[in-house]
């Protein structure tokens, strides 16, 4: 079986967590994904812990599988020569340099569609450049603050904080494999390149606002925008009467009434307040509540085995380390595990979409720095004496 | 302009967040959307504030945009064999059903590829139906809980909560997209259809894991899972003098510089604590905290006048109301607004990424309940006096 972006060949010049998530996303799917990165490497080579070299870090080996590594240094005259040597031939560039940044290299769309008119070119960065924010620095937690997503949890905290997971930057990797792929879908049927921007700001208030906008649906508002239920004090999972915590999650008329029954308080199916849904969302927070109070009459045991055959939703409540064990993870392989010739086994999750006829892959850990350099400049069809001058010169570097 | 996926085809079952969320994505990259919803409609038609009528409220506007309604009850004969002719020229049908709920329809992918061999068939649902939880139903927090989310709040909150934000349905929906996309550029070059599958569960873990894999990458593991900096009590924006919030991150060594060197703080950039970005992130709720104290120190307007110009990224707090006015929002026409013949004027989020060539746009808004019954079922071919007899049966229906 083949993957659906056989054959597609990617040129990624991007580092830390939304540009390589993107474009692993997209290797998993099978395009030939090469990374070309600087001398000193992407920045997250180094974050987090390692097994055996301090550049093959947690977070690096999980953003950059499925990928071919290449340095080049884009200031010198021959690395950036052998960037548009590479692009001739590809189909797609995703970068997230600053459009600023990249005019100084030469390698903005203008330059680049001269040696490959059919390109696909997709920058990624903060803040959309036609607008007064364009050229702003911008990292996670800075579009979190942007995007009203700090100020969500000021709603239910009192204060304003970050979510506990890199959300902007993952979340716009998502949009980023979206447009490419539309963009992929295109040129496929009309032979047509072109350029895309796919702006982190704009990406994540589109994404916050789905249920958040709310009142300000409307112009006139008629009310202010929130989804205030998402922000009630009790919607959390519960605590059972043995410390642990569940999930559970009558929503629906149907849920309702059949934990009202089984729990033994059938008199709050007729409580006016939490008669319908309408009237529970009305009163969301007491609704919660309620059903806190209940859960906390029992073990979490007792409630999985009185809901467990049941529609009401519910879930324990996994730590990380937990999933790593989950057991319906392990009967579906979700977790595969690979040796590295240098790091040891190395656990991966699977691309998360199943696909029939041609199933998302791993074919490739993530590379050491500069680990295909020489590969690719062969390929590329660069003289023997050149590639070996750049190595000297430190404008490439070959891994090992 | 054309937009990227012009003329294509998607049959759209799904009802609440996920579902609909992932085909106006598709619907605003180009795609003719058939919603078909059952009598009663998507259940989320009457969720959140609305202007005229009930079944157009906030949530279902903004998940419903570039779509037609076509009501049919699929538990008919001829609500079932409307929607297999209708499939039959379809290019795509994304639903939301738990598997055995389809099959009992006859809508699972064995049957609909009967009538249509070509067909990309997408399911979305809790979890995978090749494991053990396959057949749990799910809303967003369980699977906020089943995937690391709640831990992870935990971790700073020391109880566990969700996100005051419906990532897991609307993760899942971009994950559907890219699932479809992939899928239809492999039919587009290889006319073949496939089944897929989009597991929230498993869209969620592999997302989470991104960066909170951390020690658990290695097996044996060499530490455990999670990133620890995201969890740090200090991180946050930074309460001014003034009262209000400013997110600010000097977090590579060239922003700390600057910041130490700014704020009146040099020796900041000297103490062996902060001396490095690997320091300063063994030292992150220590970083975080002096940042916060400096921050104290001056108010907003001082920090935006001697930071503006520097590379350190910074930002606003905005308030979901203030993204509404956001300045540079407004300049790039990020906001839309349309005038509704029934529910008045609307404001909508564009499509966050900009393509030069084919632009995805906002064709149609929101539709009534069977707005385009009548005209889709005449599309699709069915006589005339069969669509009188399911109107009068009430297995179809047309608003208005």
């Amino acid at each position: 079986m083949t993957t659906p972006l056989h054959g597609v060949k990617i040129v990624e010049m991007t580092s830390v967590v939304l540009g390589p998530y993107a474009c692993q996303m997209l290797g998993d799917l099978g395009a030939d994904i090469i990374k070309i990165e600087p001398p000193a490497g992407d920045t997250n080579r180094n974050l987090g812990p390692y097994r055996t070299h301090k550049d093959m870090s947690s977070l690096f080996v999980n953003c950059n599988r499925n990928k071919r590594s290449l340095v080049l240094d884009l200031k010198s005259d021959r690395g950036k020569a052998a960037a548009l040597k590479i692009i001739e031939s590809a189909d797609i560039v995703v970068h997230n340099f600053r459009p600023a940044a990249m005019e100084r290299l030469g390698l903005d769309y203008e330059q680049v569609r001269k040696v490959n008119p059919q390109i696909i070119y997709c920058a990624t960065y903060g803040y959309s450049k036609k607008g007064p924010y364009g050229n702003k620095g911008a990292l996670d937690d800075s579009i979190q603050a942007a995007s009203g997503i700090a100020a969500l949890n000021e709603m239910v905290l009192g204060e304003p904080r970050y979510l506990p997971t890199v959300v902007a930057d993952k979340t716009t990797g998502l949009f980023v494999v979206q447009a490419v792929l539309a963009a992929l879908f295109h040129k496929e049927r009309s032979g047509q390149g072109q350029e895309i921007e796919v702006p982190m700001f704009e990406s994540l208030t589109s994404y916050v606002m789905v249920e958040h906008l709310w009142g300000q649906t409307f112009e006139p508002p008629i009310g202010k925008a929130g989804y205030i239920r998402l922000m009630a004090e009790h919607r959390k999972p519960y605590r059972t009467k043995d410390g642990l915590y569940l999930a559970v999650l009558p929503y629906w008329d149907a849920h309702w009434h059949t934990f009202c029954e089984l729990s033994g308080n059938p008199e709050l199916a007729e409580d006016p307040r939490f008669i319908s849904m309408a009237e529970r969302l009305k009163n969301i927070n007491e609704s919660y509540a309620a059903t806190g109070r209940i859960i906390a009459t029992r073990t979490r045991q007792e409630w999985l085995d009185l809901l467990g055959d049941t529609n009401v939703p519910m879930m324990v409540v996994n730590s990380l380390d937990d999933l790593v064990h989950d057991p319906h993870l392990e009967a579906t392989g979700f977790w595969q595990e690979f040796d590295h010739p240098d790091e040891g086994r190395i656990r991966m999750s699977s691309p998360p979409m199943t696909f029939s006829e041609t199933p998302a892959s791993i074919r490739l850990m993530a590379p050491r720095l500069g680990e295909q350099s020489v590969d690719i400049l062969r390929e590329a069809g660069l003289a023997e004496d050149v590639i070996q001058e750049m190595l000297a010169a430190g404008e490439t570097r070959q891994a090992g």
